[in-house]
């Protein structure tokens, strides 16, 4: 069964479920699901609405078009998929690769069916092996800061060839420029290891055991130009306690990272994720 | 604000969710809240839909009548509430008083804005002074095998006096015949200490204990003739090792209880809950 | 049966395990808990020991002078306790009655076994109804910047009066003295509604829906002159998302706030905490 | 640094810690790690002490001599461990291969140091060229009921050949005969997609469907004659809602049994787990 995917963010206004629900419905598509939600602060509607495309009367190609009044009437952003299209995906790692170890054997399991793995990033050439092992193109770009600028026209060219919608950071401990950044808006993925805002930068494994905490956790958010500031999508947390050294909070944390890193993948493939402000909306 | 709630299911079809929410919007009402279930297994449609009335051009007596004909195109099962009736709580109890405490401190805290608590029943006569001390009525029915159908009647009798719309078992350790549940269809929330269907039945920490499980639970559920069976509403779990005794599983369960029979009492008195087949759809 | 109680805490060296359960063991005692733990780091050694007083050949009032060669031998900082000691415990609240109404709920409930709740101050005269439902004394406060000194010396005053041994903060509003703090060292324990150290200061649940968190959690700790910078007690998350609106924020960590308050009283007054740096070790 | 691990259980009775600790004292090694456990009902001592081996007096193939007399005294069950060894682990795997998976990525992501992942078996042939992509011994051991006896037989004189002292059922889905796992005793884990003891045997998602349940677990054990009945090493739950079909469950399980799964074998791996009765204790 092929499904159609439309999100749908607008000024709040009354009507705007009835006119989406009722557009599907005339065209003949049986609703899989609706979800909706209304920020009722800032005034902005939110829709994920997902149909049945056999039975519906108008062909993939037309929907635009055919949706295109309403979207105009209540002033909506919106983006439309479908089931069948796979996003290519390119991961980025530096030395640690539990992130990158646990997509891949996530990928290899069926756990992300809606994307094609088509290219490793990494700074360090110890990661080629594990890339050809899984018959992967890598991507060697060394940084440092005098070329760091060529180094992200590598990367981009790289992820330009390859046909790139998503970038994962599965602990990739560069920083990229803001320009790099604003060629894949709200298409970065990044890990952070801390449960954000607490810990920004660098070893929040280490600050955490300085402050004491009592509970660790991880943040996977998309990137902005400003560091571990951009939206969060999913965040997880584990308990901790006095005997933990650093160490042990590195492991602990390790799995936290993976499985943090994982779910926010998997909705951003799956179209359920909707940013405004610096936020994120999950539609299930 | 005065709030409407419609709770809707019925067999899945095209159409449902454009007809419902075209009923509000052609009537003036500004949906606050709508979310929808379909359980595709089953074929059944559930919905809950939430509207501001001020605005709303059908007055609050004559939605029922203004709705029927959708309803009845769609064959609903439906109820609809408004945000400012309070439902009347009756809670019964025996001797562990925890839940009771903590509904009660709730309670004197705002958080069940919903609810009267009208009522408490008890076998045990040392429960007498804490419903002294709160100002509300208080019933003592000792229960024996032989006059435990006079206590039901007593029961039931105190019950309808106070206009009872949902009784809350608080860890109330008497088996209600089905007589006295079938008053009460979907009204009778119980909290049994355990990780429901594990564990069914009498003294399920020590249970638990015996068989060395790593994590402990609590389900709240509505309750039904067969023990322990009924659709379960919430649950919780709290991790533990071998280090607690039965007394420590005790000590520690008994937050799990409050907590999770709490949030069944919340939702239910919120109107969030749908009972289909032996299960419940909450909807928020 | 009553119950020893040995908290101790020196210099990491090698033989002090053996050492201090050779004490107890050659003077007939057996030893129900036994933690320890070392901070590698630090060099520091930590252990808490629990032995039966029944058999044990030095009277209750000897065993100070009998285990002073040892702590000095191994420069024990150290603290002995028994388990029919009941430590006086003062409550401060302001507006937000509900770590207290929990507190209550609990003590009533007997989950508070080790202590006397003897004082309820506030700064808010609404709060003396409740006080006098439980029969508990109130002391009212009022606090303006004018009249602080002479509020916190009325405080101090009551606390002293009634032998007060700790201060717990149940969501009380005000920032204590450093004079104040001092005359309770280590024996003032805070809840604060966040997962700190993240949105430290006021509104954290208005600072947590900015930021778009998607988790949020409560802190217990000891009090220091340094505004929510003690040392961490105990700490618990609860999972929210877009749906949550700032009220939901506080509903929901209101359930965090109560347990997270309520786990860290009673860690304290069953001697289970101690303190170094600006850390927390809980040895059960 | 080489460490030594001791572990023992033995009837409780008074001056078990003070003899042990004692004894490593004595011979000058620093004590690392010491944990133990009394299960007062049942009368049973357990400990787990682990030292530095530099600096102790006694020689590695000497210290079971050494130790012997104290373990006599006291009647002990004890077994001594070195963190220099490495166990010989065999992966039995069906046709979901999640959990052999994840566990490779965590071993190439050096999380299990530990042991030596020699040999993966399986009744399906496609897990062949997982296992040679790892570079690791394949065993293909297809099993019906005629040839079940013939098949075990191969697999034990593969586990032999390896030196094979863990086996880990990595979602294996053939019940092993008593003798097979008489072998193996111990040393056989378990992983069960449900949170037992609910949903005994086949298809425990499904069944937590059918239920209604609003959390599923995941649970590790050590495998005995009886089905599913072993002791329970580990057990994690996650919350579901009326929203997740019998797929969903699936998919959100795999999560829970990849972490429950690692949990148990890295514990076993280092040592930490002591059984008795149908129970066991985790000490760290």
């Amino acid at each position: 069964m092929i499904r159609a995917i439309l999100l749908i963010s607008c000024p709040d206004q009354k009507g705007i479920t009835a006119a989406v629900t009722d557009f599907v419905f005339r065209h003949g598509g049986n609703i899989l699901h609706a979800a909706q939600h209304t920020d009722a602060q800032a005034g902005v509607f939110f829709m994920r609405i997902e149909w049945d495309m056999s039975g519906f009367t108008v062909p993939r190609e037309g929907i635009e078009g055919a949706f295109q009044p309403l979207a105009l009437r209540f002033r909506m952003n919106w983006r439309l998929h479908f089931s069948d299209e796979k996003t290519r995906v390119a991961v980025f790692v530096s030395r640690h690769m539990h992130c990158l170890l646990d997509l891949m054997s996530r990928y290899q399991a069926g756990q992300l069916p809606n994307c094609e793995i088509s290219l490793i990033v990494s700074n360090h050439a110890e990661v080629e092996p594990f890339a050809r092992q899984w018959g992967i193109e890598f991507l060697h770009t060394p940084v440092t800061p005098e070329i760091k600028v060529q180094a992200e026209g590598r990367q981009l060219a790289g992820l330009s060839a390859k046909g790139v919608g998503l970038v994962v950071l599965a602990r990739y401990h560069q920083i990229l420029s803001g320009e790099f950044i604003m060629h894949f808006n709200d298409r970065i993925i990044n890990i952070h290891h801390s449960f954000l805002p607490a810990f920004v930068g660098g070893n929040p494994y280490a600050q955490a055991y300085e402050k004491g905490v009592k509970i660790i956790g991880a943040t996977s958010h998309y990137v902005i130009a400003d560091l571990d500031q951009g939206p969060i999508i999913e965040q997880d947390t584990v308990r901790i306690d006095h005997r933990h050294s650093v160490q042990d909070l590195i492991d602990e944390g390790q799995d936290l990272e993976r499985r943090v890193l994982y779910r926010a993948v998997r909705w951003h493939l799956e179209h359920k994720i909707l940013c405004y402000g610096n936020k994120t909306v999950i539609l299930e």
